[in-house]
C-alpha cells in the first residue's frame, strides 16, 4: 500500500495549527488547538490526538500516513526535544518527537518552528528552486530559517538561525523575554513597533498624532499602520525607523551568506511598502558593493501558518 | 604516473606566498613575490612563473603537479575571478583562474583568500574533524571563512562570508576603504586598533599614558600590544574595547549558524589575553542561554600564511 498523507503541525506560541497534508503540498483538512492551555504535555498531545483523529478517518485513517512532521519554538532536528521555549508552558526539555510517536504510533520529525516556515517556502512557495535565500518571520518575535546550497542550517547542535536574537543596537533597547539589549527582536517586531510607538509618543509630547486618541494598550502594530496610511507622521516615522534597524540587520545576513533573496513573513508585513521602502533602502546602504542590488526582498505569498504546516510536513517526504 | 604534489598560493595585499604542497598537507618548498609591484597581471603572473618553476623542478617538475590552488581577496570559486579587489592594483574583473591556467598549463582554481585559510584550518589545523566552523582573521582587515556541514559558505554569488564588513556600531566609525559605518573591521583590525588608540589618547589629554611616548605613525597595534604587557591604562582599555566589539559581533555569528568553534587568526592574535578574555567575555553576554558556554574561541595552530597556502592547495585535491 503506497502511503500518501502527511500530518503537518505547527506549534505556534498562541495557536497549534496543523492539517493533512499530500505530497503536492496541499493541505486537504485542517483545524488547531491552543498551544497553552494545557500544564501537562501528555494532555496537550491527547488534545492534538482527538482533533487528528477524526482528520485523518477522512483520508482513510492512520494507516494512510507516512508520519508526522512538527515545528515548535526551539524545536530540534537533531533530538526531536523542544528546549526551554520561553513562550510555551512546558519548561525544561520535552521530548516531543519520542511522546508523539508513542500515542500515535506513527514516526515523527521536530523541527524549529521558523525552519519549518522556510521549509515550506523552499518547497511551495516563493523561494521554490532557490538553493540560497533566509526567511524572517516578523511577528510577535522574530524568527528566522536560513537555506545554504539547499539545506536548512541548523548548524552543529541544531540550534541555528536565531537572527531575532542579533544584536543591532549594542547597548540598545531591552528585550524583556531574554534580557539582552538591543536585538532585532526588540525592534522589528509587533512588540518592537509597540515600544517605537511609546517611545516617540514619549519623547515628542508637544507632537500631534492620532496615535494619542487610542490607550497604551490599544497602541499595537494594527494601530499604527491604520495611523500610518492616514498620513499621521509620527505613526510613519515608526514604521521608517523599524525598517531602518531590519534593513541593517539584513544587511549583516546577507555578508553572511549572500542569498538570493530574503523572504519576510508575519504579521508586520502587512504594513505592506510602510516597511518594505525603508527596510530595502537601509539594507542596500550598509551593503558593501559587490552585494548590492542583488538579493531579492519579497513579502512571502504563503499564507504563514500554511508555510509552517507544509514545511513541517515537508519533514516527513525528506526523512 | 601518480601525481602527488599541487601548489598552493595565497595572494595577500602586500605579500604573495606559495609552496608546494604534498596530500598530506606538509609544505614541502615555499616562497614569496610582492603582490603589488606590477601593474599587469600578466607580469605578476610571469613572475610567480619564474620562482615557481625551480620549486616545481625540485619534485620532478611540472608533470608532476595536479593543479593550482589559488585564494585571493574577492576570488570567486565559481568564475575564477577576482572582482574589484580594493587593496590589489588590478582593477575590475581579473580572470585570474584562466589566466595562470594558460601561463602553467596546469588546471587552477581561485577562491576567497579568507575561505582558503579556512579550508586550511579544517584540512590541517585545528578545526580537523569539525564540520561547523568559523574563522576570523583579524590582520589589516577582518577576513572570514564559514563551513557548515563541512563545506565553505559561498552564497549564490561565490561572495558569502564577508564578516569583517558587517555592522556592529550603526552610525559609527568610518571605514575609510569602505565609506561604511561601524562596521566590525573598522574596530577589530590593526588599523581599527591603531584608530582607537588616537581616539582614548585625544580624548583623554589628561591621562598619563606610556603611548604618548611614540609619534603617530609608531602607534600600532603592536605598540599598543607592548605598553598593555607593561600595565599601561589605555593601552589595556584599548585591547578591551576591541574585544567588547570583536565579542558582540562573534555572538551575532554564532546565533547565525551556531558553530563548534571560532578559530581566530592573523596580528592582532598576537595579543594572546589581552583580546582573548574581554572577546570571550562580550560574545559569551551577548548570546542567548541555548547557545551559551558551547562555543569554543580558540587561536589558530597554524601560521597564517601557512593555512592559506595549505587552503589553496586542497582545492587542487578537492576538485
Amino acid at each position: 500500500m503506497n502511503k500518501k498523507y502527511a500530518i503537518g503541525i505547527d506549534v505556534g506560541g498562541t495557536t497549534t495549527k496543523f492539517g493533512i497534508v499530500d505530497q503536492h503540498g496541499h493541505i486537504l483538512f485542517q483545524d488547531r488547538i491552543p498551544s497553552n492551555e494545557h500544564d501537562f504535555i501528555e494532555d496537550f498531545i491527547e488534545a492534538l490526538y482527538d482533533k487528528i483523529h477524526p482528520l485523518a478517518e477522512q483520508v482513510g485513517g492512520f494507516d494512510q500516513l507516512v508520519g508526522i512532521g512538527m515545528g515548535a519554538p526551539n524545536g530540534n532536528v537533531y533530538t526531536g526535544t523542544i528546549e526551554y521555549a520561553p513562550n510555551l508552558k512546558w519548561k525544561g526539555i520535552i521530548p516531543m518527537a519520542s511522546l508523539m510517536t508513542n500515542r500515535f504510533k506513527l514516526s515523527t520529525r521536530l523541527t524549529n518552528d521558523a525552519n519549518a516556515a522556510a521549509m515550506g517556502e523552499m518547497m511551495y512557495g516563493c523561494a521554490k528552486g532557490m538553493k540560497h535565500f533566509i526567511t524572517i518571520t516578523l511577528g510577535t518575535g522574530v524568527g528566522s530559517g536560513i537555506v545554504i546550497d539547499g539545506k536548512m542550517v541548523v548548524g552543529h547542535d541544531g540550534f541555528a538561525g536565531e537572527l531575532g536574537h542579533t544584536i543591532i543596537r549594542p547597548g540598545g533597547r531591552l528585550h524583556k523575554g531574554t534580557g539582552m539589549r538591543g536585538s532585532l527582536e526588540a525592534y522589528a517586531s509587533a512588540t518592537g513597533v509597540r515600544e517605537t510607538a511609546i517611545e516617540l509618543l514619549t519623547e515628542n509630547p508637544d507632537q500631534d498624532s492620532l496615535l494619542r486618541n487610542y490607550t497604551i494598550n490599544e497602541l499595537t502594530s494594527e494601530t499604527v499602520y491604520h495611523c500610518a496610511m492616514q498620513g499621521d507622521r509620527i505613526a510613519n516615522e515608526i514604521f521608517e525607523f523599524t525598517g531602518k534597524v531590519l534593513g541593517e540587520s539584513l544587511a549583516n545576513f546577507v555578508m553572511f551568506s549572500s542569498p538570493e533573496a530574503i523572504v519576510l513573513f508575519g504579521g508586520l508585513t502587512k504594513a505592506g511598502n510602510l516597511l518594505m521602502i525603508p527596510t530595502r533602502q537601509h539594507m542596500e546602504a550598509n551593503l558593501i558593493p559587490i552585494f548590492r542590488n542583488k538579493v531579492k526582498l519579497i513579502f512571502s505569498s504563503l499564507k504563514e501558518s500554511d508555510a509552517a504546516i507544509l514545511g513541517a510536513s515537508a519533514l516527513v517526504w525528506d526523512s
